[in-house]
């Protein structure tokens, strides 16, 4: 499928939101040049008197506007290069800025863009791009530079998505997986069976024309063992989306227990950050919080459960909220929480409770620092671990257990492995058609029906990549971007 | 007073924390290119066969890795250009990078500077920071790029401080103060002053050396006229500091009232965003929140009053809590919050303890979606405003009512306006050693009692341009800036 290079010129800040010492705003398309041209005027530095030096502040508004008409372009700089000037807005100076010229198609979009590096304040960010607006920029939507790689041929949709992932990325793992993707990993694979594939469909769709003559263009032999190959990367694809997942994700972790042991607490100790609200009251945790927390080089996704209010001293009752249970049910290791300042009456029911999830769980004594006491053995030789979260120590020793708790499979730089949603369940479809192929050969069966399913495994393919997409697909996946890639 | 330029290499995240489109971290110093040489490897786009255009991937890194000996060095490339390249990590590719390259003396610091342009990715940036300081560099302090565009004579230190609320600008009045101060209005008018003080004070001490001869190499004349035109225009700056501070603080506007009432939905309606945590938990803000928002082209600093519990129904007890009080002393403006779905008792009580403060205060009933009520005069032809949070007309009316109290001193852009606390002082205490001056003079004083407090009145004038300054003084403005400015 072709597409039409976008006609008009969008614009944003590409740097992360908020103040800080310079930020970036991103103007991309046909107009870049001229729009900007509008509201720039490159300046050199000058030898001042008393400055000793270069100074920074340059020729004075007024006397540049006189030399406007004999102004340089932006269009007539070489490409890549940073030019010295200042913003005007409404007369007066908006504020230094540095300028860097990108020129079609050799740019992150494929067409002529401009960088725009400002004094990072949340006034002039806006201003600037308020100034681009007002000459004829739109405000680009989430992804769209990155949609705009895409349409224009500088990366396929798997990469396009991976920028997204790489961006996102907050650990080692995921940042590999993230940028073997972005470079073309995964998508020179999928391009490749594609091909062949479709290589064979019109071989076979050929055979169709001749229905009559019975002829066999496209050996079945070969046929059925390029099926099987593809059907066994498929599968394998299908399969690392397990890990893919993990590691994409982090590894769920619920901490649960009755209200007011210290749940917030903990998460925000681990997090070293005020995420959670804590207070005195019991119950203030009115929101499940999720939180990710790289451990090692593992990402970790905290679940911290609502502080549920209950009448009884019944352990299982009070743990027995769906919630809490869904949550146990949803992570791969579960932090059970105690206040040591509390009599705490049943452990040993909480733990059978705990054990009929199957899956590692650690009891902590919270409050380790208020109420000192020594960890006994409860049933099963199981010991709790008392901790106060005021204590690095101890938080540092909750680390290490967790770490402890999983093997993630670990994967070489070189593997493929599938991290989204979008392609798993493309992958899936492929495979079932494929094995339909497989089903339809050993049984021989006609060549239109291999065709069909043929077709649809390509199909299915095609997607990842974006051979094969929708203005619907497209606009899912980009809106998942930030805004300014 | 000279200053030796620093010796080592510093390196920061210049763009805002967080994750986004780009990010971008700074190098300066001398050992700024080889640093870099070390990790980053620049690559040409090359066509690829089946990529239909320029392919964003290039050389394999192994490939490079061959050819490291001959690759062009940072140091062989243009000023002001950009490369494009990636950097490495432990032999895996850690990010596809744009790197900028600046030239002492012609960058912001006046060393030789690189700009790392890198995915917005936390990860990415955090990796990037630490191979740079595993290669030589160190962690740039808070401010540390501009204190050394001070030191190397880019600009002075007014001027360095200017950029620091340059970034904190978020309001028109804000931004064209800051800027104004950057680009040297400011410090270009008290340099002159004070040359010509200085010019005086030397005839005035070579006076001192011919002592027994009784000459007057400085005309006392001229020196008054100096003196008293100095004392005008220094007392114009301290007095414009009230404008100043306002504009680049904010009006301060009191949001008060008893628990419940929905102080914290109007603060963060007002926001547009959850910064205070809101709950139908009477009580919940345990602090005192004050946030800016601009309203046409002033910024207002909103301060929402904690919620405190009263067992009693008597609005002024209820009131007279002396945080509540305090803060109300503090701020402009008042807005005293009821709630329309409780009966109010005493509104009358009310009006008449905050008509004591004597600044304009606005009576707002909330939760008008829920208990709808038309608004009745109270005491003194007060008539309240009856609004609903969820109704963005009513949030309008608000800001417009608030807009209408204030009458900010419109200022010129030509103007100099003091904004900054440190120049305060130092001109407070210039104007109060020239104000001896001129009564030295008057009374007819010996030169070496006027030679003093002029010196006096230069020091403090040289202070506020850095031409007098002492390293902790330095610090102490240095350390307000963000990491990486």
């Amino acid at each position: 499928m072709i597409y039409s290079a976008t006609q008009d010129t969008i614009c944003a800040i590409s740097t992360p939101p908020g103040t800080g010492g310079i930020a970036i705003i991103r103007v991309s398309g046909p107009d870049t040049f001229a729009i900007c041209d509008r509201l720039f005027t490159s300046g050199k530095t000058v030898k001042t008197e008393d400055g000793g030096g270069d100074s920074y502040v340059v020729a004075q508004i007024s006397e540049t506007k006189k030399s406007e008409r004999q102004r340089k372009k932006l269009a007539d700089y070489h490409a890549n290069k940073v030019i010295y000037g200042f913003i005007q807005c409404d007369g007066t100076l908006l504020d230094e800025v540095l300028i860097t010229v990108f020129r079609a198609p050799h740019s992150f979009t494929g067409e002529n863009t401009v960088e725009i590096s400002c004094h990072g304040s949340i006034y002039i960010q806006q201003q600037i791009l308020r100034l681009l607006i007002e000459n004829g920029a739109r405000t680009a939507q989430p992804g769209e530079f990155t949609q705009r790689a895409f349409l224009n041929g500088k990366m396929d949709l798997s990469q396009a998505e991976a920028v997204t992932d790489l961006i996102a990325s907050t650990s080692a793992g995921m940042h590999k997986l993230a940028i073997n993707q972005m470079r073309g990993g995964f998508s020179n694979e999928l391009t490749q069976l594609r091909t062949q594939l479709l290589d064979l469909t019109s071989l076979i769709e050929l055979e169709l024309d001749f229905a009559e003559e019975e002829v066999e263009f496209a050996d079945r032999t070969q046929l059925l063992a390029l099926a099987e190959n593809m059907q066994k990367r498929i599968s394998c694809l299908t399969e690392s989306f397990d890990v893919g997942n993990v590691v994409k994700n982090g590894i769920p972790v619920a901490i649960i227990g009755k209200p007011n042991t210290g749940k917030s607490t903990l998460l925000n100790t681990l997090l070293n950050e005020e995420r959670a609200i804590v207070s005195e009251i019991p119950g203030t945790t009115r929101d499940t919080i999720e939180e990710t927390l790289s451990i090692g080089s593992q990402l970790f996704r905290f679940i911290d459960t609502a502080g549920i209010r209950t009448h009884t001293n019944d352990n299982i009752e009070a743990l027995g909220i769906q919630r809490t249970f869904e949550k146990a049910e949803k992570a791969a290791i579960i932090l059970y929480l105690f206040d040591l300042t509390v009599e705490e009456d049943d452990l040993d029911t909480t733990i059978r409770w705990l054990q009929n999830f199957q899956k590692p769980f650690l009891i902590i004594g919270t409050k380790n620092d208020i109420a000192y006491r020594t960890p006994t053995q409860i049933s099963d030789n199981i010991l709790p671990v008392h901790i106060s979260c005021k204590d690095p120590a101890d938080i540092e020793r909750i680390k290490s257990i967790i770490l402890d708790f999983i093997q993630i499979p670990s994967f070489d730089s070189n593997d493929v492995i599938v991290t989204n949603i979008r392609h798993y369940e493309s992958l899936c479809k492929a495979l079932s058609a494929i094995t339909c192929v497989i089903e339809s050969l050993k049984n021989n069966l006609s060549g239109d029906l291999l065709s069909q399913d043929i077709r649809e495994c390509t199909h299915h393919l095609g997607e990842i990549t974006g051979e094969i997409t929708t203005d619907d697909i497209l606009q899912t996946i980009f809106s998942k971007f930030c805004i300014g890639k």
